[in-house]
């Protein structure tokens, strides 16, 4: 057992998580109760059910109903404090992190939970023309664009700058792309029917532009030519094998081999009042640190590689889990493979480090870490869907209504806390008969201005 | 009737109103199913019920509970457009206002609803440091400080300053204040509790500072002593008699003719990690614009004063209503009376104003504004609220339990849809019986710095 100065003051082991994402959250579940302290730090003052971030940001949900205030989370567990701040060093020789604040906390045992970020590859100028969703911010940000693109439309009088205004663009057909488009699509078409008198929402137009050849390029590819399908059946027009090679502040520029000309051979430009990135991610830039300070590696896209019990070389104190982690997968007489970057990825990672930790503390030998792959889906709109799980009787693969109404109750079902649950399902149950979207509103819109 | 450029494209008189608060909503749902086009223009996209503006600042409802999309509310009335933009220039010689981006709106019949702002009596420096509350934007200003201020005072270790980061001061004590108040005062004691590890949150202080001599001064003095009890027993500070002469970073200086002495002679500092401002309404700076445009006069609020059917002198095209306007009540055989700055006086000018403009239309007499005074109520916090209403058998006064259902039901009735009727009762609720505000969440929450 350790015998830093963390853990002198009481005597108990000092757990110190950052970040509580999905891996953080189920680490320091997976702590409580036992006899070790726990202190987790955040950024932000709640945990937020990223796979339903779009949701918000189409004013489909209120944001409090996807996130829970961490301390809330742990009230009830005296060996666990969470602390709001910011990481912004880490010092492995004194086993102690520094906030921004300049707070310094003490570890026995450090779970790196820090997640991702926007991944612009190499085009970090694109971000504010382009933002993401990784945060409640972000999400408020795309509502904003979005709303605030069809109110300058009902106001522009230049028949080409409302069209632009009416063009939305999605980059990346990952699950949050294609879920994006379909809802971006579902709010032109119906939502907001009826309500403009200069403009016909109906007559926007959604583009979901993807580099590779395929949408949710991690599904298999028949249920990939199911989602194409729905995503075309609702409007949206998917864009494959092409990739963005500029962004301004009125458009972008899409390259393709297939393109049709425009700006240039196999490129042409598109304008659009708002742009939605969801191409990839990135590290959080603590990878790059705690790698720096430690002798870690990382891999191309700063995420910290891993031992198999999921703890640094050299460093049993330090553990990585979630989408920061360069993780493998051991199945008993399988060869490892990487753990892909998806929420139940990251719970596993969690509560699989805070095992081990209890073994070290406990002098047993740790394990290595083991993805169980339970499937995979992805929402395309109302009514559709894709779902491949497992089954005792091999993979269960469909799509359409049953695939929405299974994606709807898993994540009704994954959703924390009872009120949230409720709410939800009522916002949707309402927005399905409906078609109308609670939470358009806009706290800090700015009125459009003369350029 | 109106021969101005707005009416000559189709023939029906154009009616514009700015601002769609409780004025302007009122005003374009008395025109309507008329023979009229209205255009409403706002700087934001939604209509907010602003008497539950508090409780989004205190983390007790999600901002999409209270706040309704405009065009939604006037999809089905096709005589209505809805317009998102600023109003910066009003030109009544061309019967035509200018917004921020140069777009220019023409009217036969303008009626003016632009509400009002925070009041700092010239010193408009302390904003930054005591945000007011009275758009979505302050209320998630508000709950971030208040929510920061007990995170920081977790992380805090000097006892000065964390005993400072836990004092909240709310200055004003009108219903705002004093709502704001009784609802911190919870949340320290009740909502907050045992999820702090380093602090106790219940030991935080809540101070309602007051200028004058009584809480609730536009209620009777009865019913100010009851609310004054009551907020006493919730555990608030109430300082009455009391002037805030300076606010900076860190707190702020209050003097009284009872001070116990401190920074001066009946003058002392406080430093608190949270000031809120509820002092004071002033009229939109459009007022002065109007004014100076028509040769309106102005109060010293900065509100236009109107003649006794709403309208301007000399401009019977142009009508101001709500906060915005210095209005008096005609009953008849009775001396005319102000109109106080209350919701039902807005509302009922905005339809008095739309319908002095149907009966100059129809080449009609205008009516005088009468204000119908239906009581007035105000919350203190879990089942304490006063009410002051009028009944067959004389004014009705009550306080406590009672009061505060009658409350609750009153502006559950006054929101509008019927979702967000639904999910606030729900929410409240829920809260009665844990204690819990389910939105204690901040998107874009800045983890404390170093100085």
């Amino acid at each position: 057992m350790s015998t830093s100065p963390a853990s002198q003051a009481n005597g108990r082991p000092q757990v110190l998580i950052i970040g509580c994402g999905f891996g953080g959250l189920e680490a320091a579940r997976e702590l409580q109760k036992t006899g070790v302290d726990v202190t987790i730090v955040d950024k932000t003052n709640h945990h937020l059910f990223q796979p339903l971030l779009y949701q918000v940001a189409t004013a489909g949900l209120a944001a409090p109903s996807i996130a829970a205030p961490i301390r809330l989370l742990f009230r009830r567990q005296p060996n666990i404090t969470t602390l709001l701040g910011e990481v912004v060093g880490i010092d492995p020789a004194a086993r102690k992190v520094e906030l921004a604040d300049g707070t310094q906390l003490a570890w026995d045992h450090l779970i790196v939970a820090a997640g991702a970020t926007d991944n612009y590859f190499g085009n970090d100028a694109w971000e504010p023309m382009a933002p993401g969703l990784k945060t409640l911010a972000d999400a408020f940000e795309v509502r904003r664009r979005v709303l605030v693109s069809f109110e300058a439309a009902e106001i522009e009088t230049d028949p080409a700058r409302r069209r632009a205004l009416l063009t939305f663009a999605v980059i990346g057909a990952g699950p949050t792309g294609v879920e994006m488009a379909g809802t971006l699509s579902e709010i032109a078409h119906h939502t907001l029917e009826g309500e403009f008198r200069n403009i016909d929402p109906g007559s926007a137009e959604v583009l979901l532009i993807e580099g590779g050849p395929r949408v949710l390029q991690a599904m298999p590819e028949s249920l990939s030519q199911k989602a194409l399908e729905q995503l075309q059946k609702l409007g949206v027009q998917v864009r494959l094998n092409a990739r963005v090679t500029a962004i301004d502040e009125t458009g972008l520029v899409v390259s393709s081999p297939f393109s049709d000309g425009g700006a240039g051979l196999g490129s042409h430009r598109i304008d659009c009042g708002c742009v939605i990135w969801a191409a990839g991610v990135a590290a959080s830039p603590l990878g790059r640190l705690l790698a720096a300070a430690t002798g870690a590696e990382t891999d191309r896209a700063g995420r910290v590689k891993v031992q198999p019990d999921l703890s640094l070389p050299g460093r049993p104190d330090i553990s990585v889990v979630g989408d920061l982690a360069a993780a493998m997968s051991h199945a008993p007489g399988k060869e490892p493979k990487p753990v892909p970057g998806v929420s139940p990825g990251a719970k596993q990672m969690g509560r699989a480090a805070a095992a081990n930790v209890l073994r070290r503390i406990a002098g047993q030998p740790t394990e290595p870490f083991r993805y169980r792959d339970y499937g995979s889906l992805a929402t395309i709109g109302r009514n559709s869907a894709v779902v491949d799980i497992g089954s005792p009787f091999g993979p269960l693969r469909f799509s359409g209504k049953l695939a929405w109404l299974f994606w709807l109750f898993a994540h009704i079902y994954f959703l924390i806390g009872f009120r949230n649950r409720f709410v939800v399902l009522m916002d949707w149950a309402s927005a399905y008969w409906s078609f109308q979207r609670h939470a358009r509103v806009v706290a800090d819109v700015q009125a459009p201005r003369k350029d």
